[in-house]
């Protein structure tokens, strides 16, 4: 469905020839005056210079305006990208008359080039005559880059008598293995709610979604995820109130509508891999053993294959790092087969159940550690041939 | 050059038709009666059956024979596996007159599969009456899965008055981040130690060559490494004798070439990659940070490219969890060009300048840290699409 309008935020495109001319480029979305906001951000040592702006100006203000550019990151750009990064800000507040601290910045692209302000502030006029209530569609295009499709969800509610609506969109399909917050992701809500709450339900929402998910373990330098709520439809939750839970499911299944998507749009990925660690002493360690799978080229490429190769999986646990793993304990199932039992292939497996849970795109290895009540479950891509192309051909 | 023999020492092949017919693949190597040793194993926690059998026949006794076959890894294959390593050992022991404790058991290939005792022991009686001194080449042949070529390094030098060799042979190109000692690597001298001194030696030279390499960060569940000593030159080292360190380095500098010949085989590799960091406050984070980069895919795809996209070694740096890593500090060199200084590009450094260190085979990551006395290097391959043809191929 065609994502759903937040009562308070208004969404615009252009075409900035930030990279390639003809593209659109450059989002800006407008928040209305009373609009609170709460966002996460990358925690790569590395962070781009839009990211250091951003943090800043949202410990000054609530934000009123984003502005979104593709085709450069603004990262490892030194102090030349935080001069960039500002000026976005002030160009962009002398136009609609705020203060420049309520404008934060956003890019993604490639890292290392210079922003090339001239064409990006020239974009802003554009943009900004092109704002609507129903621009969140074209704003999912707006920042896309190797993404093949636009990643957007809603959800909406009736809470107080009022419809409570969220929306959000995102973009992300390399250099996924978000650490607090994926690439790019905007969230939004009619709903009222202070700083405090956001960053609640956004944290406890990112933690199950953005932050459970990895394409290729390469955090990037400018992931970020911002939630808004603009309070116009009346309703306002609080930390202790009836409607908080509900508010934050909202939210959670949004983000995670989100994270599923990029992966399905996983560079080059043909499938799209479930794994669930359970059984262990925490959930650290099962979160460790899944990332252990998920990470290891040699199961990647067996999942491009079709190939059942669960003896990939078997070493995957056993280099995980889990001090007095009892080999005997563990088991591993794809989707219903179960292909490992005491330290061996499972008793009666056969080639062909694995190889017929192999032929379906949606796939989950269930590792069952035997040692505790912990669980952790995430989700990640095959390691495809066109997974290289992608990234051996990306600037050139 | 042939690998120099080693007085004491013989080997033969035979093909056992383990997985194919007509393929060199069981080995056999004899030491002389006196012999010492010395191994390290994979950490793995799942370590397959042979691994556990070798360690504890180890314990027991100096080994007499070393029994090795590919196309079968017999891990992950429980209470059979252990039986059936047993067995072969129990065969081999028969045919030659030793104690069944005197033979070690190597295998490496398909992981899950049960091993096919039967055509193994069928095939002993062959590999036993080809031994002979010079087997060097067509036992390192008699190793390889993957590999495109055989993996042998020899040393000599004179030792009061004797020549001393070293000779080593390794096989491994894939499921390579050894931990204690890579895939399979068997070295062998003349020189007389005993165990203690072995193990030591054994250890150290390792640490920077087996333990330093990674070409997809799998830690395999059969990995092994093992020297022995035949005493045959009528030299014998001690522990603080004068040339202890003489032989260390001899047998380093195997281990060196060996494990360099792997990454120089690793599967799909098209370039060598030494990747060095220094200023680090331990040894610990700059092997950490080292080892992010080394694994990180899109950087291994953008080797493979010959695009020196140095954003992605930064935004690696950045990820690799350094407690407070001050950015404007860390420079990044491609060979003998600065890419990265002060967070961001290098003043003067030029695209052009990049593609030229691309182009080479060999080619040094160098990143300064900035924060301390310490460094750390390993090696490792790019991700070619030929490394995902080959693990998507390699069951069917």
């Amino acid at each position: 469905m065609d994502p759903l309008a937040i009562a308070g935020i208004r969404l615009g495109t252009a075409c900035a020839g930030i990279k390639y001319p003809n593209r659109r480029d450059l989002v800006v979305i407008e928040a209305a005056v009373g609009t609170q906001a709460a966002a996460v951000f990358t925690q790569n040592a590395f962070c781009a210079a839009p990211v250091v702006i951003a943090r800043n100006h949202l410990a000054a203000a609530p934000p009123r305006y984003l502005v979104i550019n593709t085709g450069n990151a603004n990262a490892g750009t030194g102090r030349q990208g935080l001069a960039d990064a500002q000026e976005t800000c002030r160009s962009l507040a002398e136009q609609v008359g705020c203060r420049f601290e309520e404008v934060l910045p956003f890019s993604t692209g490639v890292i290392g080039e210079p922003l090339p302000l001239d064409r990006l502030t020239a974009g802003l006029p554009q943009a900004l005559a092109a704002l609507r209530p129903d621009g969140w569609l074209e704003a999912a295009r707006g920042i896309m880059t190797t993404d093949t499709r636009p990643k957007m969800a809603s959800r909406r509610t009736v809470i107080q008598g009022q419809e409570i609506t969220v929306t959000g969109i995102a973009k992300g399909a390399g250099m996924i293995r978000p650490d607090m917050a994926t690439m790019l992701a905007f969230v939004a809500t009619n709903i009222g709610a202070d700083q405090q709450i956001l960053h609640q339900v956004l944290a406890a929402a990112v933690a199950d979604s953005f932050n459970a998910i990895t394409v290729d373990g390469d955090t990037s330098t400018n992931d970020a995820c911002i939630l808004l709520a603009t309070g116009q439809s009346g309703v306002t939750v609080s930390a202790d109130g009836p409607d908080y839970e509900l508010f934050a499911k909202l939210v959670t299944e949004v983000c995670t509508e989100l994270a599923q998507a990029i992966i399905r749009d996983g560079e080059g990925a043909t499938k799209f891999i479930t794994v669930r660690v359970e059984g262990g002493r925490d959930e650290a360690e099962c979160r460790q053993t899944a990332y252990t799978i998920a990470h290891s080229p040699l199961i990647k490429t067996a999942f491009f294959a079709s190939d059942p190769n669960w003896g990939r999986i078997l070493a995957a646990v056993g280099r995980a790092g889990l001090v007095g793993l009892d080999l005997e304990k563990v088991a591993i199932f794809l989707d219903e087969v179960c292909i490992v039992q005491g330290g061996g292939r499972a008793p009666g497996y056969t080639e062909a159940q694995g190889q017929k849970v192999m032929q379906r795109a949606d796939i989950t290895i269930k590792v069952a550690l035997g040692r505790g009540e912990a669980a952790a479950r995430i989700w990640t891509t095959d390691l495809s041939s066109d997974y290289v192309r992608i990234n051996a051909d990306y600037r050139t």
